[in-house]
């Protein structure tokens, strides 16, 4: 409750507080299955990125962008799983910030993966035309590990693309509908098929 | 009219029709200052997809898949541009299908040029202990052309971004809140100061 008392803006339920009531618990009743997942989803890339960063570093080889962007995930991970696991009140300024941040990290580590992946091709294939010899013939060992981190990297990639749908879910669906036949909420989206 | 019969699940305002109406109004207007600026976000992709792919071809030396990447993008926007500027009833699963293909090109168009960037890189500075020779000395055309091309896709890259904030904000705002203290619409989140 206390939690409540600086959120000046939206903690007050001004109108229809009466009718909501079901509905409210309904929605908490979604919310307290989404938590669990949306925690999982927001670990599982902290141990992606430490172990494609673990992978990336044991070789004297590295390919240092995608340690670092490896290394932020990590770090954002690591507090934003801490940050969900925690039920707490559900403001219009929080879900901004988790919702921006989502996407700088997805977009971030997509970007990592994707130069990672192109510095890989290159590696195991060369470049006749500019003259760059394959090089996995001679750094085996860098290309096989870099080949792992590249995997590892788009397994967090996922993870990101879930928890930004997620986020972006519960950042707009706080919003009215901007267009009239997808104003009426509850009948209608409840018995939408899929 | 002829356009709503075939939309079973959405078209009947089931409840609540009369108090709607205002609201529904104002969010109609707000709709329709959003849509020419949607329209233009779209369209301008087209132009820089182009013209990115107009100054790689124009070379021998092509990067192949940023080519085809900015060619898939600009097909999208085209057809998503023109289906964007005329006015149609929204449903859910119209704004499904333009969310996901958002999103995924949002992706694409960064991963290739994610990629593109490294290969410059790369072009630009070589990799000593991979004994690739930096490249920009020889092919001075090719990387002037490639560093053009490549800030033009960034730019479709911003362009992207933004359309998939306005496709996401589109799709989830005409679901619920699955939060009580987000859940009460109109009156806090109109006061909501920025």
């Amino acid at each position: 409750m206390s939690k409540m008392a600086d959120e000046k803006v939206i903690s007050a339920p001004a109108t229809g507080g009466g009718e909501d009531g079901l509905i409210a618990g309904d929605l908490s009743a979604t919310e307290a299955r989404v938590r669990p997942l949306e925690t999982l989803l927001r670990a599982a890339p902290l141990g992606l990125c430490v172990a494609a960063m673990a992978v990336m570093l044991r070789d004297t080889q590295t390919n240092e962008y995608l340690v670092y962007a490896n290394g932020l995930c990590a770090a954002y991970s690591l507090v934003s799983a801490f940050y969900t696991a925690v039920p707490r009140p559900a403001t219009l300024s929080r879900s901004w910030i988790v919702f921006l941040l989502d996407q700088v990290f997805t977009y971030l580590i997509l970007a990592a993966g994707a130069a990672s992946a192109e510095l890989l091709y290159l590696a195991y294939n060369g470049d006749k035309e500019v003259t760059w010899s394959e090089a996995c013939g001679v750094f085996g060992g860098f290309c096989r590990q870099a080949r792992t981190s590249v995997a590892i990297t788009f397994g967090s990639v996922v993870c990101y693309i879930l928890l930004s749908l997620i986020s972006s879910y519960r950042l707009f669906s706080a919003y009215d509908a901007p267009m009239p036949s997808l104003g009426n909420k509850g009948v209608e989206i409840a018995a939408f098929p899929r």
